[in-house]
C-alpha cells in the first residue's frame, strides 16, 4: 500500500493495531501533560457564557444522564457531554496547540473518552493510549492539508480534530481495521469549521461538533454502518475538498515511530501565541520596576512582523478581542503582574488604569527578531528606562511549559470558574493515570459533589 | 448593501422578513407537492437497514420524546427526529432534485420544522411558509457555488442544505434578522459533507446532519449564540472555503421574485435521473409486447453520453448500485412492468430472470439525444422487434410528475414499508396544509397509532 493510496486505511490499520506497549515514554508524558492541560482548561471555561447558552440550548434534547460536564453539575448523554466539554475546553483560546498546524488537538479528542470511560468503562491506560492515538491522527491529517487548508479559512482545531475525535473513541471501543476505517470516512463526511466563526461564540459549536461528531461516527462505525473506505484520498474525498496543498504522505511516514503529540504545547497565557514572549518581558519588567506603575510613561514593543499583524489593537471591545491585543497584553501585564483568566475578561478590558495603559504601547517591527522572542522598553515619567529582551517565551519550543507551571495553570483555571475542586488531587490522579483502574474517576474529581 | 458584501445578512433580512403574502401561489403549489413527495420518501425509507442502524446507534442518547419518525413508532428529542427524519426521506434516492444544483432539498429542510411543529406547535401555513424559504437558501446558496463546489467532492444536499434547514428552523422561530444573520452563520461553520460517502451509508449521515445541525444552529440563534455576520462571503467564510466559482449575486439576485422551488422536480423512480427516459421507454414497450417476456433477446438502449457514462453498468452488487445500473433499470421495467422501490432491492438484483435479462442490454451513445430523451429498441426470439422513443422522460422539466403521479409515489413508498398508514387521508391533509392549524397533524398521521 502506497501513500498516495489507501491512507485511510492505512492510519485505521495503525490506530487499530496498536499496542500500548509501542507507545513511548516520552509520549506518554506529553499525554499525561495534553489531559492535565485539557482538564484545567474545561474548569477555567466551564463558567463561561457561551458554554452556559450551550447548555440552556441543548438541555431540552439531553438524553439520560451518562456522562458529566467537567466543573458543573449537569449531567447528559454521551455526545452531548462531548460537545460540552470540548467546547468548555477550547473557549478561552488557553488550550494546548500543536505547533506545526497551530491546531488544539485536546479539545476536541478528549471528551469522548472521559465520556466513554463514564458510559462503559476504561482504565486510566486504555483512555491515555486512545487520547495519545486521536491527537496522532488529527495532527497527522492537518500535517497533509497545510498551510492551504487553514490558510483558506477552514478552522483546523474542528475540521482535523473530528478525524482524532473518532480514531481516539474507536480505539477505546476496540474496533476492528474495518470499522476503524468507516469511523475515519464518517468523521471525513462531517469535517466542518470556519475560521470566519473564530470570534463569535460560533467558534465552540466547530469544536464542539469534532468532538460529538467524531464520536457518533465511531458509534455507528461500532454497529456495522459503512462508510467510504477511501474516504480521505478518494477522488471526491476529504483532502481534495479541503486543500489545495495535499501531502498525503505526512499521514502515513513515521507511523509509529515519529510522534505529533511531542509537538504538543500548553499556553502559559490565554492569548495569542505570538504574545507569550512579550508578556514574559512585561512581567520581568515589572518585578524591576520600583516606581508606583502609574508612572509608565510609554511601552515601546519590539518583535517579528507577525506579532504587529496579529496583534496590533489598542482598541478592544471586550475579553474576546483583548487575547489578540498586544496593548491590552502589555497593560495587564505591568499593571496587574498577571496575564490570566481574569485579566482577559470583559471586566479587565474596562478597567480605567488598563485603558489608559493601552493607550501608551506602541509597536515596532523588527525583522531579525524571531517570532518567539521580543523586545520590550519601559520608559518611566521620570525619563529613565528598563529593557528586557525574552528570546524564548514561556511555552514556545525552547522553554516548554515546565511540570509545576502546568500545575499553577489548572490551579488558576479550577479558582476562577470551579473553585470547589481538590486540584492537588485531580492533578495527582491525572498524574498517576497509568495506575487508574477506572478513568471516569478523574471526571467524578473535577465536577460538584 | 452590495450582492457582494453582506448577502449572508442580506438573505437573512430576506428570510426573516417575508410575509405569506409574498409567497406566489405557483410556489405555495411547489412547497406542497415538495412536502407530499418528502412524507412519502420517508414513508418509503424508514425501514431501511441504514435508518434501523441508526436508531439504534443514537437511541442511547435520544432526549424527551418530543417528536416522531415518519414511519416508526419511536419518539426522540428534536435534534434525532430531523437527523433520523432526514436520512430516511433521502436515504432510497427517491427524494426531490432541484436540477440546476442537482441538490435534495427537502429532506435536509422539512425534518426540523416538522419536529418544531411537534414540540413548539405551528400552523400548516407557518411551516409551508418556512419550507418555502428554507427551500430558497439551500438552491441560492448551492447555485452561488457550482460548478465547483459540487465537482471537487462536496455532497451539496448536505453542504448547501444546512443553509435553508437553518432559515427554514429560523424562519418557525419568527427569529429577528440579527439572529437570522447569526442562524446561517451557524449554518454556515457546520456544513459538511462529501460525495465520496455515496454509495455508502456513511450518506446518510452528512444528510442527517444538515438537518439535525442547521436546526441546532437557528436554536443556538434564538438564545443570542453570536456567530460571523459575513460567515458566507468573508475572507475565512464559507464560499471561498467550498468553491473556486463562487458568484454571490445568485444568492441575492432576485430575491422574492425568482423563486428556486420552482426548479424542484420529483422523481418517478428511485433511481439514476438519466434513466428516467429510459425507463419511461420500457414501461411503453411491455405494454406493446404481446409474447412471454422471456422471448426477449436483445434490449439496445440509444441516449445521450451521459446516460453511458452514469449508468452503463451491467454487473450489479446490490440495490444500492442497481439505482445507477441502465441494464438492471431495463430489465425490471421489461420484466415486472414496475420501476418502483422494490424493483432495486437486493432481492430484485438477485432474481435470476432480471440477471439474465440484464446480460441481454446493450447500450450506445448519440449525441444528438438530449439528456431527459432515450430510443429503446427491443429485439423479439422470433427476430421482431419493437422501438419506443421518448423525448421528454417523466420527472424531467418538460414532463414535471403531475399530482395524480405523485400520489401514486406516496402510495407506493407506503405500501413498501409503512402499510398501516391511511395514505388518502394523509395525501389530502398535506394538500390541504394551508387551512391546518396544527401542522403536527401530518406527523400524528405518519406514524403507527
Amino acid at each position: 500500500m502506497t501513500a498516495q493510496s489507501g491512507v485511510t486505511r492505512e492510519l485505521a490499520d495503525f490506530v487499530a493495531g496498536s499496542q500500548w506497549r509501542d507507545i513511548p515514554a516520552t509520549a506518554r508524558r506529553e499525554g499525561i501533560r495534553g489531559l492535565l492541560n485539557y482538564v484545567g482548561c474545561a474548569l477555567g471555561g466551564c463558567g463561561d457564557e457561551a458554554i452556559g447558552l450551550a447548555i440552556h440550548v441543548l438541555s431540552p434534547s439531553f438524553g439520560p444522564e451518562q456522562a458529566g460536564i467537567i466543573g458543573r453539575s449537569e449531567r447528559c448523554d454521551v455526545l452531548n457531554a462531548a460537545f460540552l466539554n470540548a467546547a468548555s475546553a477550547n473557549v478561552l483560546e488557553y488550550d494546548d496547540t500543536h505547533l506545526p498546524t497551530v491546531m488544539h488537538p485536546a479539545a476536541p479528542v478528549a471528551p469522548g473518552l472521559f465520556a466513554l470511560a463514564e458510559a462503559r468503562g476504561a482504565s486510566g491506560v486504555e483512555l491515555l493510549h486512545a487520547f495519545i492515538l486521536g491527537v496522532e491522527a488529527s495532527c497527522r491529517v492537518g500535517n497533509a492539508l497545510m498551510p492551504h487548508h487553514y490558510r483558506r479559512g477552514a478552522h483546523i482545531t474542528a475540521t482535523c480534530g473530528i478525524f482524532g475525535t473518532a480514531a481516539a473513541a474507536g480505539k477505546l471501543m476496540e474496533l476492528d481495521p474495518v470499522r476503524m476505517n468507516w469511523a475515519l470516512g464518517h468523521a471525513a463526511t462531517q469535517s466542518a469549521g470556519l475560521v470566519e466563526s473564530l470570534g463569535s461564540m460560533s467558534k465552540s459549536i466547530g469544536v464542539g461538533n469534532a468532538a460529538r461528531n467524531g464520536l457518533t461516527g465511531a458509534l455507528f462505525a461500532e454497529a456495522g454502518f459503512t462508510a467510504a473506505e477511501s474516504a480521505i484520498e478518494g477522488k471526491y474525498g476529504f483532502a481534495v475538498v479541503a486543500s489545495d496543498t495535499v501531502d498525503l504522505g505526512k499521514i502515513t511516514s513515521g507511523l509509529g515511530a515519529e510522534w505529533e503529540i511531542l509537538a504538543n504545547a500548553y499556553k502559559p497565557y490565554p492569548c495569542g501565541v505570538v504574545l507569550f514572549p512579550v508578556i514574559d518581558a512585561c512581567l520581568a519588567l515589572r518585578k524591576r520596576i520600583t516606581v508606583p506603575v502609574d508612572q509608565i510613561a510609554a511601552v515601546a514593543v519590539r518583535g517579528h512582523p507577525l506579532l504587529r499583524e496579529r496583534t496590533d489593537r489598542p482598541e478592544v471591545a471586550d475579553g474576546r478581542s483583548a487575547k489578540v491585543s498586544l496593548q491590552h497584553s502589555v497593560a495587564v501585564a505591568l499593571l496587574k503582574g498577571a496575564a490570566g483568566i481574569a485579566q482577559f475578561t470583559d471586566a479587565a478590558v474596562a478597567d480605567p488604569a488598563v485603558q489608559a495603559l493601552r493607550d501608551r504601547v506602541t509597536a515596532e517591527d523588527d525583522p531579525s527578531i524571531p517570532v518567539e522572542a521580543a523586545v520590550v522598553e519601559v520608559r518611566l515619567a521620570d525619563g529613565s528606562s528598563l529593557t528586557e529582551h525574552v528570546r524564548d517565551g514561556r511555552g514556545t519550543p525552547g522553554r516548554p511549559m515546565s511540570d509545576i507551571e502546568l500545575d499553577a495553570k489548572v490551579n488558576e483555571c479550577a479558582a476562577f470558574a470551579a473553585p470547589f475542586v481538590d486540584v492537588p488531587a485531580l492533578i495527582a490522579a491525572i498524574r498517576d493515570i497509568e495506575s487508574m483502574g477506572d478513568a471516569a474517576h478523574i471526571m467524578r474529581m473535577a465536577v460538584p459533589v
